[in-house]
């Protein structure tokens, strides 16, 4: 493929190209390196000479069929479940920030359920002044806000504490998405219904049979949670808590109760299996992490990666990903070659902002070698991402959740590429 | 529906609803003023019984079933094709500011064509030191950019020069969409071939039939237009040009060719079909505007409007709509409910940010009275969105594009909503 590489040079990314004798005179139609002219472009083509399919069959449109690699995929062993109840963005095809909600991560624990807006109902109820109920058409009517938050289960990347088990990055970051959200402030609706003074936590649960009950202390309830009904631009989808969600900015995903059916403010928290059972994590001393709700600074090459090994050969190479923190905004993610020896600063897409995602590049120049990719994030409260190991001596080996340690892809000289460990 | 009616009071937005006698004590599963407890939050549903359906039949999925109002529509006789050539977003039903690429508008003038990466082509030639030929890989290669730009069909909104002509938002102001496109600077690839001094435009077409060829100045081109192979994380749809198109901030949506073939520099426009006979106005003293590439501040009311009237009854309204500049960033939108006598200054759910849109809302105690609803949009250069008889003085009758004057709804007492002029 000697006649496409692309090689830099100081003067233009492609001119050694040019150097190496591989002029691309269009006008003169002149050869390629490798035999005659082009003709994908010097030949009037198929597609140039007949109609294209009108659009007006499509009122909804899907992606083109040769994107079928950019779809959301299960692990089946990874839950017990005998359907998959959690389903990966495919963000090692993705760039820039807004994830498509068609393929969009979801985690349920019962199914995702069909609930119509009239059948819809939000209970605001516990110590409060004024027990009330809305109908989503309620809801539509309270002034609205919007904001473009990333949503991450705490379990992304739990399977990797156990090693270097998944062998993409759909499956080892892939539990989250980043969407711009519109809804009403939960604090709106707790200030109708008059939260008492001994009013301290709130309980949430959703509509569908797990319930998915959580706690929240009111100070965050009463800050930037937001009962959304809007991400995208459009209405939430199914999977997705259709009609209404909580939306709670840099928290745990789980936090983001879906079918959202019930606030409770109460003086204490609940305990419910959700932040019990799950949701904890067992320290090498016995004790256990709760109440981790903050999503720590986070993020991932996203390719190349397994799932996108290296094609093009040697020479000009994009490193893509992105970065996140529920503590506030990235801003800044190096990018290591070498497993962590030396680092790089990547460019930032857009400077970061609070709890959305911030897409990262790098521009490479590969020459064949094999590389321990890394990217390392930190935010504006001056928060590293952590290695592995350095994660695990705090943390011990029985996490489960919230594994925001530093990801290695070894690239091989063939481009292809595994998930591997680094001391 | 009185006793589902909210209404405004100083003290709480729907607290007025309790001071006519309806209140909604859940705990105590009381009465509803109409009738006896809510079973839709007091009895277990269905949906909290069952499990809900799993996600992993869905790939790659689409909106939920009860939402196909929200879809691209046509307008069979706007255009002579046999076939739809231009499809509308919905914009009545949409909320923020990212469209949904599977409901964004489209325009085409031969159809949508398949065009698969490996056959994709993109020639840079004319007066250029080098001329190029990129394969899609090649583009993936070099240094990426991102940003969030509206585009808007110059003929959106042309139906009503003629007058209040469709009754719908969604159909008098939805060629238009808003995405965050992922690709490379269009001046990467002029610096890669080498502009020579006497290159002062390009000349862009598409790989499909009609080609779409266009004239752009070459400050233009080597400022912020980008080749886009990503919009809102995905690929481009097939109708939106996949597998890229050129950007072209805050200009006509036909300079951003869809499918994008090929890149000329010139020495002057070529003045092609898409610039003469077509994308100019006839002004009155018979001569043309032409070249009118910057898309002026616009807004409108996307709801209430004919296709959302307002079903709730008296009380809290939330009005919604866009704004938008290809000038810059909308500064203010301004929302008169008497047809432009008095006006109040709405919200905007973020602050205007450079040739993207800008999502406004005015929260508003709606009685029951009839509306003359209208928005006005001001950019950062101080430009202010005309009325229709201000931009009728200027331009004339015969103008087919670059309709942005304030647009009207006149709401009834009942609610329905009808596209109306007023002088």
């Amino acid at each position: 493929m000697a006649g496409k590489s692309v090689t830099t040079s100081r003067r233009g990314i492609l001119r050694a190209g040019l150097a190496a004798g591989v002029a691309l005179p269009a006008a003169a139609l002149s050869a390629r390196a490798q035999g005659g002219p082009d003709p994908l472009i010097t030949e009037v083509q198929d597609w140039a000479r007949y109609t294209g399919e009108g659009v007006d069959e499509t009122p909804y449109g899907l992606p083109i069929r040769f994107e079928s690699d950019v779809v959301r995929r299960n692990v089946p062993w990874l839950t017990a479940d005998p359907i998959s109840s959690i389903n990966f963005t495919p963000i090692h095809a993705l760039d820039g920030t807004i994830t498509p909600a068609g393929c969009a991560f979801e985690r349920h624990h019962s199914g995702a359920i069909e609930l119509a807006k009239p059948d819809y109902r939000l209970m605001v109820n516990g110590l409060v002044d004024r027990p009330l109920v809305f109908t989503y058409e309620d809801l539509e009517r309270f002034p609205r806000h919007s904001g473009v938050y990333f949503c991450e289960c705490a379990a992304n990347t739990g399977m990797e504490w156990a090693g270097a088990q998944l062998n993409g990055s759909q499956f080892t970051h892939g539990m989250i998405h980043n969407m711009e959200y519109v809804g009403i402030p939960l604090k709106t609706l707790l200030d109708e219904a008059g939260v008492k003074p001994e009013g301290k936590w709130i309980y949430v649960e959703g509509a569908d049979a797990s319930s998915n009950g959580r706690s929240i202390p009111i100070e965050k309830a009463l800050d930037d949670c937001m009962v959304a009904f809007k991400a995208n631009g459009e209405a939430l989808r199914k999977e997705h808590g259709y009609p209404a969600r909580l939306v709670v900015p840099g928290w745990e995903g789980n936090l983001w109760v879906k079918w959202l059916r019930r606030i409770e403010v109460t003086d204490g928290p609940v305990e419910s299996r959700e932040e019990t059972s799950k949701y904890t994590d067992t320290l090498a001393d016995g004790t256990s992490r709760k109440w981790t709700w903050v999503m720590d600074a986070k993020s991932v090459v996203t390719a190349p990666s397994p799932q996108v090994p290296i094609r093009h050969g040697n020479g000009p190479l994009v490193i893509t990903g992105l970065a996140w923190s529920g503590r506030g905004a990235i801003t800044r993610v190096d990018v290591s070659v070498d497993g962590g020896k030396t680092w790089k600063t990547a460019r930032l897409a857009a400077p970061g902002q609070p709890m959305q995602m911030t897409r990262f590049w790098l521009d490479h120049d590969w020459q064949g070698e094999e590389m321990l990719l890394q990217s390392r994030a930190m935010d504006d409260t001056g928060y590293v991402q952590p290695t592995k190991s350095a994660l695990r001596a705090i943390r011990g080996e029985n996490s489960v959740y919230h594994n925001n340690a530093i990801q290695t892809w070894w690239i091989k000289q063939d481009g292809s590429a595994e998930n591997v460990e680094v001391s």
